[in-house]
C-alpha cells in the first residue's frame, strides 16, 4: 500500500507519495504561513489532494514540528506555529477522508532513516537532527519512542553545561545551544569578534548573502577548507559526540544516527563527533560500541518516515 | 507460581521466595567473597537449596551489579566481582535444575518498583538507585530497556559537568559523583575541610564508627536535623533533580523513583530533588510532569524484582 | 586645591568642582551623542568653564570607560565611544587652559571610595562598579593600579563559567554575564520564559516602563520584595562572592567594595555575596578575611575621583 | 653586599651565597624532618654558619612555603611543615646575629625571575610555579605584591571550573588541580583508566620508578614524544594558558613567566598556553599583549630571590 508523507515546516510544507519500500514516487510542495493555522490546513489538503488525483494511496502522514500528543491525533504545543492543544488530524479530516496519523517531525525523520536509511539493519537507534535547532528521534527493540505524554526525545535539552548559554526555552547550558545551527552561527560571531582576521571568508559570504553570518555560510566555508570555519564545525562535532555519549550511556542503542543540516559536513562533523563520543563513552572497552553515522535520506527523510508511520 | 529471587552483592547474598503478588515469603542470606566466583556460586546454589526444601517454585532470577548479557545468560562485566563475559547461568545450572535468568541489580530493583511499588500504576518509569553509586532502570511500555548490549540504564556516568569531579570510571563530571553515596561522603569531608566547626557532628558519627567521615554519617545526621548534613543531602538532591530534567527530556516517563540508601532520607532529598526537577525541566508547563517519588520496596526490591523477571 | 572632575557617560558628561576633602562644590551636566567626538570635546571645554566662572581650580580630571594610555594621556579604546588610539587630553588642551589627567571610570569611582568613602581607612582595596557592565578598580599599597598597558582591572572579563554564557566580548562565561545589570536583565527574562507567572511584578513594572524586562526593574521589584526578583539579585549576589573570593586568592585587600547602580540593593546583594565570598574563600581559617562593603559615594564617585586623581 | 638565601622545603633546605647580580656564589643542602620545627631552624643556622666561615654576607633571606606575615617575620600558616602563627625570623635570630627576612617561597623565586632572570627587563610580572602544587608571584611596578595579610598571590585557588576537581583545600575546581603536577599525575591515571593501551611508556616508567604514575612521568615521557604524555601536557598547558587570561584581564602585567618543575616541558608548554591565552584574552586586538615565557632560573630561583629580597 502506497501512503502519503507530509512535512509541515515554518515557511512551507512538502508532500509526496511514498511506496512500501521507503521510495518517494511524486512530490508537492506549497508555501504556507506560520501565523495562519487555517491556511496551513488548506494546504495540506490541496497537496494531498494533487498527490490523490494520480496515486491511490491508502493513509496519510503529517509530521510537524513540537509535542504530539499521545494518541497521534493532535499537537500539543509547536514551537513556530501557533497551534496549542490542537486538534489536527479533527481539522484535516474535514478535508481528507483517509486515516491519518500526526506525527512530530525529527520522529518522522528518525523513522524514515531507521526503516529505509542508514539505520535499517538495526533494531534499536538513536537520531539526532541537526538543523537549525536539535532534536531527536529514539527507536527501541523497532519501536518509535513517544513518551508518555508525547514529549520523548527532546534530547536537545538535555542540560551539557551549568551555567552554560542561554537557550530560547529559558533554561542554560541546553545542549542545542553547543550543537546546531544556531550554536554555529553563535560561536562563528562570537569567533569574528575575538579575532575578526580570522573571519574574512565568512563575513564575505554573509555579505554576499546579505547579511550576518549564519550556520550554513559556515558549513559552506568549511567545505572549501577556510580554517576558522573547519575549527568551528570540528568544535562542534566535539559537542555532538559529547552529548552521545550520555545518551548512549542510557539507551544503549547500536547505532546513532546524525542528520539535518549541518550533518551536510559529512566527515569533518562525524570524525570529531566519533572522537569525542569514545573518549566520553563509559566502561569502553567493556562494552561493544554504538556505531556514528551520517544520516543517509536527506531532506526528504520527514516526508518518508510520515509516510511510513501512517502505514502502521 | 512463585519464584526465587537471588541479589548477589559485594560482601553477600541475599535470597527469598516471592509469588505472584510480589509478597516476599522466606528469605535467607549468605556471606561472600568477591575474589572467589567459585564460591560465590556455591552459595548460591546452597541458598536456593535451601529455600527450595520449603517451597515449590518455578524459576530463579538473579541479580548482579554490571553489565549483562543480551541474552540474560552472563556477566559482560562487573565492577565489584571478578566476572569477565562470565557465563554465570550455565554454572548456576550445573547445581540448579531451573530456569534461570541473570539480570542487572539496579534492573531487578526497579522492576520491582515497577511491578509491585510505588510505580505499579504506570507504563513507563525511570528509577535511580543512589547508593553507594548511582544506577538507574528504564521501564518504557511496560518492557525492562536493556539496552542492544545489556548495558543501558548506565544514567550515574552522564556528565553532569564538564571538567568535573573525576569518577572511578577515568572520566570527569559523571552524575554518579554528584549524586551517590559517594558524592555524599566526598562533599562532607570537604566541607569540613574548608569549616571544621560545621562539621563537629559528623565527626562524632565518624569517630564512634572508628574512621572517616561517611555517606551514612550525613544521612543519619541530617536526619537528625545537623545542618551542614542537612544542607549536603540538599544540595545532593538537587543535583538528582538536576539529571532527572535530562532524562526526562529523552525518555518522558510518568514516574521517576528515586532509590537505594540515600533516599533513607526521604522529603529532605526529594524536596529539592522536585525544585531543581522542576525548574530545569524543559517546556515545563506546556506538558504533563513527571511525578518525583521515593521508592517503597527497600533492600527487598532487587530480590522482588529478579525474582519476577525470572517468571516473564 | 579644589579641582574639577568630569564623567564621560554614554549619552551624558557630569562635571563638578571637588575639594580636598573630596566634597562636591558645584555641579553641571552635559547631554552628548556618542557617535561625535568633537560634540563630546566641545561639551567637556563647556562644562569647565562654565564652573570655572565661579569657581578658582587647579587641574582637571576626566574619567571615561575604556582602555586609558599608561601616561593617562589618551584614550586606547572605549566601549562605547568613536574614540580609537585617541588623544583625548590634547584635544581637551585646546579649550582648557589648565592640568588635564585622563582615568578609566570605573578606577576614577574606585579612588573615591578610597579616598573619601567606604573604603577611606584602608590601604588596598578591591572595587567593583555592578552597573550595566562589571568594572573593577585595584589600589594597592595606596596606589591605583593601572596596569602596564593602562588595562589592569578589567575583573568583569575573567572567566566564571568555562563554556558559559556569550560575552559581547566575543569570549565565553565572563563574569560579567553573571554578576551585572546586563546579567540582571537576561536572568530574569529567562526565568520568565520558564515559568511567567512568577514574573507578574516584573512585567508590569516593564510594561509602565514602555518595554521589557531590565535590571533596573528587577532591583526595584526585589526592593518591594517580589520572590523572583528576591531571587534573582541573591543569585547575583552569590556570583558577586564567587569572584570576589578568586580576586582575594591573588590580590588580598583589606576591603572590598561593591558599587555601581545594582549595589543600590544593599544587603539584599550583599549578604549572599558575603556568604558565598566566605564559602569559596581557599584558605579561610588561616587568614584575616578581606571585608565586603557596599559603596557609599553613590554616582557622584566618578566625579569626585576623578578630580581627586587629577590633584596628585 | 652579598647575601644568604635559604629554601626551605618538605624534607631538605637548600642555602647559597648570592652576590648582587644574582650569581650563586655558594651552596649548601640539609635533609630536614617537616614535623620537626626546631630541627629545622638548627638545619638553618648551620648551613647558614658553614656558608658564613667562607664567606662575609650582609643578610639573611628565608623562603618557604606558606602565607608569611607582613611584616615577614613569621610564618601565619604553612601548608606542609607544622608553623602557625610561627615567629620564624624571632627564633633563627637566636642564631643567626644578621638581618633576617622571611619570604613565601612562590614569591622569592618569582623575585628572582624579575631580578636577573626572564623578566629582568619588565617592571610587572606575574610568575607561575607549576610545581606539585600552583604557586604565584606578582610584581607590579617594582614591587613584590604581598598583600594585605601576606597572602596575595594564591593564584592556584582562584577557580577555574564551577564544581570542578576537589582541591586539597576543601574547594572545588580551583585551578590548581587543572595547572600542577597534582593534576598531570591525576589526569594521566584517568586516561590510562580510560584507556589502558595509551599508557604503556607511562605505566613503564612508573614500574621501574617502583610504584604508580605521577607528574615526572609523564613530563619525561613527553620529552620522549610518547604520544598520551604529550596530550597531557598540552592540554595542561591550554589550562596554564586559560588561568593565564584572568591574571591578565585583572593584573594586566608586562610579562608572564611560567616556572616550576612542569615547566621544564619547555614548549610543549608554553606553545599551548600561549595559544589559550591569546584565544581567552580579553579585548585582544585593542591592547598590547603580555608576553609569556619560561623560566630561566631553574630550582636556584628561591635562593637567589630570598637572597635579594633580604638586601631591600
Amino acid at each position: 500500500m502506497d501512503t502519503i508523507g507530509v512535512d509541515i515546516g515554518g515557511t512551507k510544507i512538502a508532500a509526496g507519495v511514498v511506496d512500501e519500500d521507503g521510495n518517494l514516487l511524486a512530490h508537492t510542495r506549497r508555501d504556507t504561513d506560520p501565523q495562519d493555522p487555517a491556511a496551513i490546513e488548506n494546504a495540506v489538503v490541496a497537496a494531498v489532494s494533487e498527490l490523490r488525483a494520480q496515486w491511490d494511496v491508502g493513509a496519510v502522514g503529517v509530521a510537524a514540528a513540537g509535542f504530539i500528543s499521545p494518541r497521534r491525533d493532535g499537537v500539543v504545543f509547536a514551537p513556530n506555529i501557533a497551534w496549542r492543544d490542537y486538534p489536527l488530524r479533527e481539522r484535516l479530516a474535514l478535508g481528507i477522508d483517509l486515516p491519518i496519523v500526526i506525527e512530530n517531525d525529527a520522529n518522522a525523520a528518525g523513522w524514515a532513516e531507521f526503516r529505509f536509511g542508514v539505520a535499517r539493519e538495526a533494531r534499536s537507534m538513536v537520531m539526532l537532527t541537526v538543523g537549525t535547532g536539535l532534536g531527536g528521534a529514539i527507536v527501541l527493540d523497532d519501536m518509535l519512542l513517544r513518551g508518555s505524554f508525547g514529549a520523548a526525545g527532546e534530547i536537545g535539552h538535555m542540560r551539557m553545561v551549568p551555567n552554560g548559554h542561554y537557550c530560547g526555552c529559558g533554561h542554560e547550558g541546553c545542549w542545542e545551544m553547543y550543537a546546531s545551527g544556531r550554536a554555529l552561527t553563535r560561536a562563528a560571531r562570537n569567533a569574528i569578534i575575538t579575532d575578526a582576521s580570522r573571519g574574512q571568508r565568512l563575513l564575505e559570504l554573509a555579505a554576499a548573502d546579505g547579511g550576518k553570518v549564519k550556520g550554513p555560510h559556515v558549513t559552506a566555508a568549511a567545505a572549501e577548507g577556510d580554517p576558522l570555519a573547519r575549527e568551528l564545525v570540528i568544535q562542534l562535532g566535539h559537542w555532538v559526540g559529547a552529548g552521545i555519549a550520555d545518551l548512549v550511556a542510557v539507551l544503549d542503542p547500536q547505532i546513532v544516527v546524525i542528520g539535518g543540516g549541518v550533518a551536510e559536513s559529512g566527515d569533518l562533523l562525524l570524525e570529531p563527533a566519533r572522537e569525542e563520543f569514545r573518549a566520553q563513552l563509559s566502561a569502553r572497552g567493556f562494552r561493544p560500541e554504538a556505531q556514528l553515522e551520517i544520516a543517509r535520506l536527506g531532506n526528504e527523510a520527514g516526508i518518508v518516515g510520515a509516510a511510513d508511520l501512517a502505514r502502521h
